[in-house]
């Protein structure tokens, strides 16, 4: 939680913690322009959801600011400079190509884009202080409402049980604390007896790298298995729940999150386990209605082929790597959001539900 | 097929091709004991379930061979040496007890030993030849029986399709041919325009290591995907049959194999694909029941935390590697055998099976 903050905003500088070199180095990378920030995001250095959507509010205030320093210096430094919102929304599309499938990196920047556009008669000076102010809240609030995930799944961990995550929906995915993980803290915090199973989570091993070392920091008992022992486990009934995050739900509740994450809710419902997906309300896009209409991003070869530039296969080979897959609501036991356990959830019940939280006072 | 040969014996010595180094080196380990020959089977230099029964025979011959070359010089060269079967059952203890989960070590052992126990009253020279004649009709046996199965094979997999395989159970795995492989070789090579996916098969990638060395060798086309990935291609209706070897069968058809295996016949099921286990009769195991009582490995678990001696995670982490798991006879479609195809294979239906089968001429 505390210990773990991928994304640290000094005022001036966005220092993003390379999550490629965990757990061996634990280095930040300044980022100093909305450029450094989409390379950083399309690399990896910083990856999960909500960590790129914030990442990302960032960079769109480091292109703001350069953007005014530099006109400013030609020009009346009163007034807000002329093609100020058409170069900003150039950085929005920079910043929101780089990775297809998380609607939270379209969702942040946009919000950082909006107040831009409120602020159109305001000087350049307000303006940069604004939407620093609006990338900090929203950075705010998304370990605030992690940490009210946390609070509502805890709820459905049982004491001494075993949970199954995948790929890393911890604080490293986050501004802090986690989805899915943060649903295991919860519960861990409340005194419950847990253990995690972490798929290791193929090719990019962000469960072996990443969220084994959150659960170490934690000291929350953790044992890393290979991505295709899930289902062994499971079949032994050694897992007892599965708790995942999701990088976009679609408006009749399909699910995109890391390659994988599919495989596991077959299994789970063949073995009758509950298959928990645990994401904020910015992570549900309304404007797709089912999971066939989500891109899926296709990475690049070498993350299947090599492993820390030792080649793995024989070059030149032909290689598939989908890093997200789809999974049907259907297959989902409940959605776990900052709102509420959402169970069984379909079409209907996914827009009654967020038709009566949003309006009513948190509970949690 | 020709072209791969991971067991070579000379007459005096075993060269195994050391499947650890592919496919960057293609290496043979000499071996001239049964003790090398149980080291390179337990550190994988040699693997997959035909291939360590044939690898063990031959180590059950070099055993015959030492004992009797050091009997010998103390006495009479015209008699079998006393205690020669007692120390020969020591060897045939310390190979079957390398892998656990393959009952084809066991079979190809007993086989060897069954023999040297008829030949009690020969001379040592006799015995000797004899052994020797045994292993190797073991060898030529298993090229043979996994041709017949990729000819029965053969006529499930349609023109133009795709083919998911797990681990890797090609002429690498066996004698020569393959079973799994061998069923997509013989496709092939009857002018069928397919496409294997291959499963990168974690820990050990036996996968992207040796299946797609050996598909490039015979130029047939491959995709390696991740373990984790093959869901979303089934989903996508981009796979259209699964075929993977087995390690072990239990009487009812509850099959061990790698692990991974039980997952695949999970997702098939759920997306309508057929799921092959291409598969000869000596891995049929009819002593035990069902796959409950089946031995699972648990391997080091450095094999997931480590990587050409790279650390991928945090040090000193729990692990869980389970080797194999166990698919349920009723999540698989047939078994191709070199007696034929068995669909929808049960305790009823195996039995008889083979019972008429193996009391006909075989037909391919």
């Amino acid at each position: 939680m505390e210990e773990v903050q991928p994304i640290i905003w000094d005022g001036t500088t966005l220092y993003l913690l390379d999550q490629r070199l965990l757990p061996g180095k634990e280095t930040y990378l300044p980022c100093r322009s909305a450029h450094d920030v989409a390379e950083s995001i399309k690399n990896m250095v910083v990856r999960g959801a909500p960590a790129i959507g914030i990442a990302a509010a960032f960079g769109m205030v480091l292109a703001a600011r350069n953007l005014l320093s530099s006109m400013t210096d030609q020009q009346d430094s009163s007034a807000l400079p002329p093609y100020f919102l058409e170069k900003l929304r150039e950085a929005a599309i920079l910043l929101k190509e780089t990775r297809p499938t998380a609607v939270n990196l379209a969702w942040a920047v946009g919000r950082i884009m909006e107040k831009a556009e409120k602020l159109g008669a305001e000087t350049p000076d307000k303006v940069q202080k604004e939407l620093e102010a609006e990338a900090k809240k929203l950075y705010a609030e998304d370990i605030e409402i992690n940490k009210r995930i946390g609070r509502w799944g805890a709820e459905l961990i049982q004491d001494g049980s075993t949970v199954l995550t995948h790929c890393n929906a911890g604080a490293l995915a986050t501004a802090g604390y986690g989805t899915a993980l943060g649903v295991i803290r919860s519960a861990f915090f409340q005194g419950k007896k847990i253990r995690v199973f972490a798929d290791e989570t193929r090719p990019f091993l962000q469960g072996s790298r990443l969220t084994v070392w959150e659960l170490k920091k934690e000291k929350i008992p953790v044992t890393l298995i290979v991505d295709s022992a899930a289902g062994y486990y499971m079949s032994k009934k050694r897992i007892h729940c599965v708790v995942v995050g999701a990088d976009r739900v679609a408006a009749n509740g399909d699910t995109a999150n890391k390659i994988g994450t599919y495989s596991l809710a077959v299994l789970a419902k063949e073995n009758n386990i509950p298959f928990y997906v645990a994401v904020p309300f910015s992570t549900f896009d309304f404007s797709i209605d089912s999971g066939s209409d989500i891109i899926v991003e296709e990475r690049d070869s070498g993350e299947v082929t090599h492993l820390n530039n030792a080649l793995l296969t024989v070059p030149g080979i032909s290689v598939g790597n989908p890093a997200f897959d789809i999974t049907p609501a259907s297959l989902i036991s409940a959605f776990i959001t900052e709102y509420g356990v959402l169970h069984a959830p379909n079409r209907k019940k996914i827009e009654e539900f967020f038709s009566q939280k949003k309006s009513i006072t948190l509970e949690k």
